[in-house]
């Protein structure tokens, strides 16, 4: 078997403790030997934790060690254009939470990068490693018939905060920074789009293609925002997704395609249970239900990005879907402003 | 307890044998005493199965017979407007299956008519009397908070003729008749959006209220049509309703709603199978689904229609939400062909 | 194509009238050419809404009509064995309502004589005809492996009745005919589990070949009856079967079976809602549910049935079913009484 | 706030570290303060990952420490009587793992040092403290009327593993010591019946009291077994469990309930999925399913023995909970060997 890929971790928050370390420790053909967090104290707990060697509070010595061949970038949103670019250039491959960054133009710029250096970029929207999201995508491609009608939704439920609670690890912080990156979300609406937007639009994309207008609505209720987009697919598919915070109750994320032979119904569960999907998969008369053990899609995804790296191929999704996704996300905010189609 | 209405039935094609004649067998309050159809056979053998006394093949005997209290109209849509309003003229009650009228303009015709003659008008679509959706407009009404978001579906399924073929009964016809009305339907894509939407639209404005603006896409694959609708309502909800003939498999109708404090979800079985909708109702940490027996909603409707007649009320949907589903249909279709906003 | 097979109903009861004739006037193969009641009213009824030529008030004139080849008995229980004895012995084909008879000998009896005449006695326990039985059973030879456990459950729910009121056409009867029938079930407790018995007995052993021993618990509260039964096949499956009558809601009924390979779980819907059991089969990493259109087992089992008439072959179930369905619910009431084991 | 228990922690395998542990982490008004496992080198991984202060290789410096006052018993069930004993007779209450003990001897020594020395044990039949089965006892006390008859069924599915390898942190482990444990699970059928029973022999018993009599079944193939138990409460209602090692597929675990008024359903979860039970009870019309999001039984048992210990009360499951399960697990194996009825 290959050497293991060897991984720095630049951003030490909330989503690296309850996600990524966590299956970094499980994940198979990845080591974990460094990590990096402004926080002196949380990079040192979490090093301390997962018996990581280094703990630093800047990626420079992680950009100048040789030891390091890649970086995931778990840093918050505004960082993830320039730690990717700097990553790049000191020729680490990169994996980097999602969205890839913050504006069409900052994506674009890391497709020309990606391009020049030819290192692996692989966007952290994990769903394309759950297994049912895996199956839902051969089954279009194999079974479906041409897609022509699709419905999709992703309902943070008010219930959420109670779940995590549960499911997640005691999560090591410094309240200033905390309160620091709660302030810089204060542009909420922009915020939910795209932190969301990132999951759901990528789905569309994985499943259905690329998309080639979007009309949108949107209502907020003080915290609250829903958007309801009317899209169609360059392929002529059309389709609707439904993007709500929080929904009374339980969340719920999942999408519906219509095919000329069949149809296709994928529940995504919260991710922390570490369930894939639930697939209902019709053709030919019978409903086909995929029945999945794998169910952590933030160590599928790591497992791929290393096989990735060592043996060459197209991470996934790599960083022109990545811009595909800042793209849909960016669209649907204008379609909202002037509250007419936007083409794509 | 009060005489039963006595009622005359206009048309006895598929439709009124298959789901209004079993019912009227059943209704209580309500009498059938004649038919009409312009097939002799067809009236002479409906009137046989159900002793009823007096067989047409033409409705002036029924305008002119002062027994008839009522008439249902189940003859083919474009005649709704024209036997509605000479219904109306001679002093009848009206059951009119849906849609209320071809266009518009008939429509409000038949509101000013309604009007006029203060006459019960009702609509036939009986959906308004499935028991589960009589809950839902409760729920929403009482616990779900403000209406935000919804997404209503009505799927024709493939497998639908294999169902009736089970379901319905042996149906008299005059193929020479059949294969007439088959002709007339020769603007399929009309016909389909009216005929399906005809029962979205007005579950939608139900459980929602009325609907402020569209916006829409169609897509056709031969035979089969699919529509992806945004609407907003005058409330400011924002939703969508899918409508697509034929999808893969089973037949599907419903609609999430997401309020404040709640949400809903209604299942709609087909409705041969008398089953009320399925409802999840979500509020205060529990989803609540209620079991209903009494699932023929053409039965309530009528017996809703006798009661109307008898005790007064407004009839449920009347000719108001007849007109606004013609007006939603007409909407949609506008919609499609600007490809821009239709604001109603 | 054949003649169609040439048939007399004897007794028009509720049965008769809600599941028999509607599924005679669609049944492909058969004719029905007269009716047999002992209430002259209720024959002359059902003759004249089903266009029958004959209507008699005792089956002497059908035993001696050469035209008659096969008869349906749905006369109540306690004549099935007589008057399918009568019917063999007249050189008639029997379809006889389950259960076969209300006794071990009697149903012997009929076994002999099916035997001898070498006639078609067919038992109407129509579930087999049912086409996700039929998929389940076929799953079971194929897929499960060695069956090795299972559990069988029969719930009548306190919502029935009006459950029946919405799907039961007007019912033609005399009321004293009624209440002299309802007091000969006065061993409720007989009739429930007879009456039940037969249909999930049936069940069981078509999906698991034969039982081979049961022990059995009772309760009984006020009207309100279950039994719980310990069950081993012949093959050495272990498993359990419910019979409770009335539980609070829906009724339920279905089984679950395990094998070496696989599992199977199928949901058998309240009969008159005229759809397939659900299915779900489980091997090689999938679930699979199959679509149903043709949901009506009374007009499927009447098809076998004139099938079987013109083309040989096996009735199913045959008599010897139908005799080891009636051995299972005396072993079940007699362990129930002994407290142990019975042996088949 | 009352001062936090202070806790340690006896036997260090696996299901120590796959679920107290992290329970342990994130429990209210508990703290865990030293561990110890026959194996240095696990005892010290472990004090490592979580901070805790001791470890040892014998639990005599426990026993002798003052600062513990209670200690959380998870080696493997043949040392749960002595370890138990040993504890209370040092003087420190008690949690410790199902089964209580070995034999119903064991059991009732157990019960008898308990009265004695009045301090807390609490058997970790943790599943009494899933939020959907504590919501079912209310249930089943409030609205169901006299419980009836019930079904419960404990199945573990062969995809289980790649469950367990997905969900579970790696685990430190000492091979020899591994598999000295797993000869020792050599009377395979015994240990499956005490493991498995314990859990769901409690639920029964949480849900509906005492069982008066049982008779069994069993059947082995190779490494799989099953039971079938047919049970007779002491109130009288009547019920089978079924407990599956292995099935095909996924894991299941329930229990469905009939009462006079209601009926209830519960569908456990993998407990390492860390949500609560589903439930569905219904009465007067209506299934309602609570929603909840508190789904880690195995620290919900441990803050509700911290505040059994700081607050009084009875402990739940209690020594007598324990034995009664012990004494079911025993008159099942009986009862498969007599092939009879054994009453409790």
């Amino acid at each position: 078997m290959a050497e293991p890929v060897r991984l720095a971790l630049i951003g030490c928050g909330r989503i690296a403790q309850v996600a990524h370390l966590p299956a970094l420790e499980k994940a198979e053909g990845i080591e974990l030997i460094a990590v990096s967090d402004l926080s002196a104290a949380v990079a040192r707990s979490v090093a301390g934790r997962y018996g990581v060697p280094a703990a630093h509070t800047d990626p420079s010595p992680i950009w100048a060690d040789d030891a390091v061949e890649a970086v995931l970038i778990t840093a918050p949103d505004r960082f993830h254009h320039t730690l990717s670019t700097q990553a790049l250039e000191a020729g680490k491959h990169v994996l980097v939470e999602k969205p890839l960054a913050s504006t069409v133009r900052d994506a674009e710029d890391l497709v020309a990068l990606v391009d020049r250096t030819g290192l692996v970029l692989q966007v952290g929207a994990m769903k394309r490693h759950d297994q049912g999201l895996q199956y839902a995508r051969a089954f279009v491609a194999d079974r479906l018939g041409a897609a022509r009608s699709f419905n999709a939704w992703y309902r943070i439920g008010d219930l959420r905060p109670g779940i995590e609670a549960t499911l997640f690890p005691p999560v090591f912080a410094e309240t200033e920074a905390r309160r620091h990156e709660a302030s810089l979300k204060a542009d909420r609406q922009r915020y939910l789009l795209a932190t969301h937007g990132a999951h759901i639009f990528d789905t569309v994309r994985f499943l259905l293609g690329d998309v080639a207008s979007v009309v949108a609505r949107h209502r907020q209720d003080e915290r609250d925002h829903v958007w309801q987009v009317l899209l169609t697919t360059t392929a002529g598919a059309v389709g609707t997704v439904t993007i709500a915070v929080d929904v009374p109750g339980l969340p719920a994320e999942g999408i519906e395609v219509y095919g000329a032979a069949g149809w296709l119904r994928v529940d995504t569960q919260f991710p922390f249970y570490r369930q894939a999907s639930s697939v209902q998969a019709y053709a030919d008369g019978a409903v086909v239900s995929p029945t999945f053990t794998d169910g952590d899609a933030y160590e599928r995804q790591l497992e791929s990005f290393a096989r990735t790296i060592r043996s060459g191929g197209r991470p996934d999704p790599d960083v022109r879907d990545g811009l595909a996704a800042v793209r849909l996300i960016e669209s649907t905010a204008t379609a909202v402003e002037i509250g007419g189609e936007v083409k794509l």
